[in-house]
């Protein structure tokens, strides 16, 4: 996909609320930079709850939201029929408002300021990589950064280029997930985090908690994971749908199994306890 | 309805071409003029046939068409469910094209050079004009201008306020048209230029031809009309569904009745001999 076709698709989705095509274009329009992602109705999950953004600049750390004003209420999200979908956390992300109630000259000085914040944003941002449609889904920009971070906005298309980020490049993944190739004690897991086919797993609102539950012989399940110490540490990539529809791998972070949590009540409790992941060159 | 509301239903609307929306978007946000009024998906008519553009400055008499490349073939277009629709010939109006199978960065440079065009022509145009959303489908906007021209972009919501402008504010009108309240042998007429309940009406590609045919009795409509000298001339105002789906009335000239070509075979045949009709002061 190019740039022109993806920020096609993505004013295409923008049609949540009234106004939000008309925000989301003229920011992205007068910005005029191609060297910023953005993704329209992200998802996000927070403390107090799950939401969505009409705006989120990835780089950025940044979200628009579209203010309709309080009498007109959102349409109620619902998370059931959503369950698949790529979720982000925004712990210390900022939000910016744009009052659509107002007069359109005032919608577009608002906006005007908004433009001029992200702007200044980009520039204060520590190490600012450029937007690259090609390079950012592909291994190679972790291996050669030497690191994966919960920041990085990423995922992968594949289990494979995911991997491959390890120091190894499998031809094929069918299981939930492989051995660490470089690691001990590690295993990197593709979960689902919601309930699936076999399977009712959970991750909490600030993504430092997921529960691990198998609906088939939960007990042999935690007993077998308790009695693998390869598997007590896992680089989790969450199995997700794609603001585009696409299945996705994103990088959640380091997860060690809690022991004393765990029980067959509850599940495997995993906590996470690196937010970066170190990664490695792979031999073809 | 406000300029905000306005151009974002122009902009959902605009989701006609894969591209469109982009180009639609960004010409009008870099553009920046409130004062410019803009239609997507105008529906034209010229010698060579009917026809939709992408994006129509009215008062610019400007078309921008988004070029997908010659294999992407546009979609035909089905006139007999569109019959009602608003179409306006665009001889002497111009079409600028925005090639959207380059790079997005040269499409940007394309839209910049249109952006431009449209500053430069906005310059040159005699007696410019600004938007003015409220006043646009008023009387007094031409009866202040003393008169009414095809190039006016000139549409009303309905026949009282298009009769207003000739001298006379009517309570209600309940037929096809009335009698002009200060011209003799003028009617103004509101037909319906598309098959109908009653009529088989139509007009040239060129707008200059009306051929009006009553399906019942259409000898004795016809003589009816030739006998009655008050009808022989007639301003039209065309029964149309405007782009949003409300219902316009839309100037179209001073046409006469040919009584050469007219004939039971035929129809009554008009033909266009003004396109200006001067306006008149109405007292209340």
């Amino acid at each position: 996909m190019n740039k022109l076709d993806y920020i096609s698709k993505q004013f295409s989705k923008a049609q949540h609320k009234k106004y939000e095509h008309y925000v989301v274009t003229r920011i992205w329009h007068l910005l005029n930079d191609l060297s910023l992602k953005f993704v329209t109705q992200q998802y996000i999950s927070r403390p107090d709850g799950r939401a969505m953004t009409d705006m989120f600049f990835p780089q950025l750390k940044l979200h628009i939201e579209v203010d309709e004003g309080y009498h007109k209420k959102d349409k109620q999200i619902e998370w059931d029929k959503l369950r698949e979908i790529d979720i982000i956390n925004i712990t210390n992300h900022e939000i910016l408002r744009v009052d659509v109630t107002k007069d359109i000259k005032d919608v577009n000085l608002r906006i005007n300021e908004i433009v001029n914040i992200i702007k200044e944003k980009k520039q204060n941002v520590d190490n600012f990589s450029e937007w690259d449609i090609d390079y950012e889904q592909n291994p190679h920009k972790y291996i050669d950064k030497g690191s994966i971070n919960i920041d990085d906005d990423c995922s992968f298309k594949n289990m494979i280029d995911a991997v491959s980020c390890f120091g190894r490049k499998y031809k094929g993944i069918w299981r939930g997930g492989v051995n660490h190739p470089k690691e001990d004690n590690k295993f990197i897991w593709f979960p689902k985090l919601y309930k699936n086919k076999g399977w009712n797993n959970t991750i909490s609102n600030d993504e430092n908690i997921i529960i691990e539950i198998k609906l088939e012989n939960p007990q042999e399940h935690i007993l077998n994971v308790l009695n693998n110490k390869s598997n007590i540490q896992r680089i989790v990539f969450s199995h997700v749908k794609s603001p585009l529809g696409d299945t996705m791998y994103r990088y959640k972070g380091l997860y060690k199994l809690d022991k004393d949590e765990t029980s067959i009540d509850k599940g495997l409790v995993w906590k996470r306890i690196e937010s970066t992941s170190k990664t490695y060159q792979y031999l073809d």
